[in-house]
């Protein structure tokens, strides 16, 4: 099964766009897992074991567990296994932010899709088509290519002006009109940006776009789901990390998270 | 000691402009050590040992190591571990190509300069100053800035004219005339572009540039020296990676690589 149809089954079935994402960084997990063994990873497992009907997603932002190096890496991987185990049919994006040229690219995605067997990757445009090769050859996973970077300062390069329109529009349509020669390309575009967000779905028509930036880092949710969504109300992968996963920060951080997740995926739902 | 200081003192030490790749992916090295505890580790160090007088730095890229997961960032680590207790005097580059918003770039910080203890990194411009701050804010580290690709479609964003000049050029005067306040900027040029190199040796003045490309993707070392160093013939960082550290595949391979550092090195002084 591709990218896009699992994305599409699980959007159906739990009838969410919310992507849940698993910044899981060390110093801000409740103070009794910090003795575990894996601390991130029994984190994650009981983040997920109260979330999994309400999202269309999981992210792992790699930063925070190669924070811890090689001890972050096995609790990322575990993470990654556990949910390959357990709930396959949801998508686990893999937020690594690589590109590099072919030779090396070919060592990301060795890590990104076959030691953590993620299901989509996100990359930067800066290098070019060519060099991602490796990540565009994988026809069943998903390449979400940055576009419109949540940021207050995105717009340094971004929005320089390019034969009459801003960086982030070249790249996205070249993303929709050449690189997506497999079908399993899609963008990122930041939640804070909801004009540039409406440009982009407008560019890339029904390609993905996962959405990072929304309740956190101050990201509106109705202009988010009205300028995110396609024409059918889907392919927006809606992501909220801190505010979902630390809502909590002692014993009852589950009930917390699932409390916080319900409220946004319902709040997503009213405005499709 | 500031990455710069340290920098200028090795290349005057060791008379050399050479940095050496140590992209040392499994299935390349040679066989009689594949079955060794650490085969990364134990391939770099071999190679360290024996060209140590002859580099100006090493470059370490991640893609090589996190391709086998935890156990090649254990591997990574024990080289980088390895260069700051036996070498202190020799920079280490770790090529990691990351970049994210500031938040995450935290992460990325802790697990290249403090967990590793490199004295520098690579990354991406596209999300800008202002989410590089993590990076830009550690004084005694080289930040090296990816301006010009070295791969074929580099030019595919690089070259879009903005402002009557092509990006790479933008981002160059960006890093040189904004990003360097603490004085701990580079920029990476690929050698298979002499005449862009040459432009942005202009733009950013006595700034260290970071030369990947040199033999295996074919440019020309000539051309690369001339163009890439400053008026004092130094700060180009011309690192070959392959072309040295795979010279032979056999129980001689120290040997094959040091004769190639040796050849290399000494071409590079003819033209400084």
């Amino acid at each position: 099964m591709t990218f896009n149809d699992k994305l599409r089954k699980i959007t159906l079935k739990n009838n969410s766009l919310l992507c849940i994402g698993l910044d899981s960084e060390l110093a801000k997990i409740p103070q009794h897992l910090k003795e575990r063994g894996h601390p991130q990873h029994e984190f994650n497992q009981a983040i997920i074991k109260i979330t999994h009907d309400l999202v269309c997603a999981y992210k792992l932002n790699t930063a925070f567990y190669e924070a811890r190096g090689e001890n972050g890496i096995r609790e990322l991987k575990r993470t990654c296994d556990y949910l390959k185990e357990s709930f396959p049919e949801i998508p686990v994006i893999v937020d690594a932010k690589r590109a590099d040229i072919g030779n090396s690219n070919e060592g990301y995605t060795k890590f990104i899709f076959d030691y953590l067997s993620a299901d989509a990757v996100t990359v930067h445009p800066y290098l070019g088509q060519e060099a991602l090769k490796p990540f565009l050859d994988r026809l069943e996973k998903g390449i979400f290519v940055l576009c419109r970077s949540s940021n207050p300062g995105a717009g340094e390069f971004q929005d320089l002006e390019v034969n009459g329109k801003p960086l982030y529009q070249v790249v996205a349509e070249n993303v929709a009109d050449k690189w997506n020669y497999n079908n399993n390309c899609g963008v990122v575009v930041g939640a804070t940006y909801p004009s540039e967000l409406e440009i982009v779905r407008r560019i890339v028509d029904k390609i993905p776009i996962l959405i990072p930036g929304i309740v956190t880092q101050g990201g509106d949710i109705e202009k988010t789901v009205k300028s995110g969504v396609d024409s059918e109300g889907l392919n927006a992968i809606i992501n909220s990390s801190r505010g979902i996963i630390f809502a909590g920060d002692g014993t009852d951080f589950t009930q917390k998270a699932r409390q916080e997740a319900l409220s946004l995926k319902n709040q997503i739902n009213e405005f499709r």
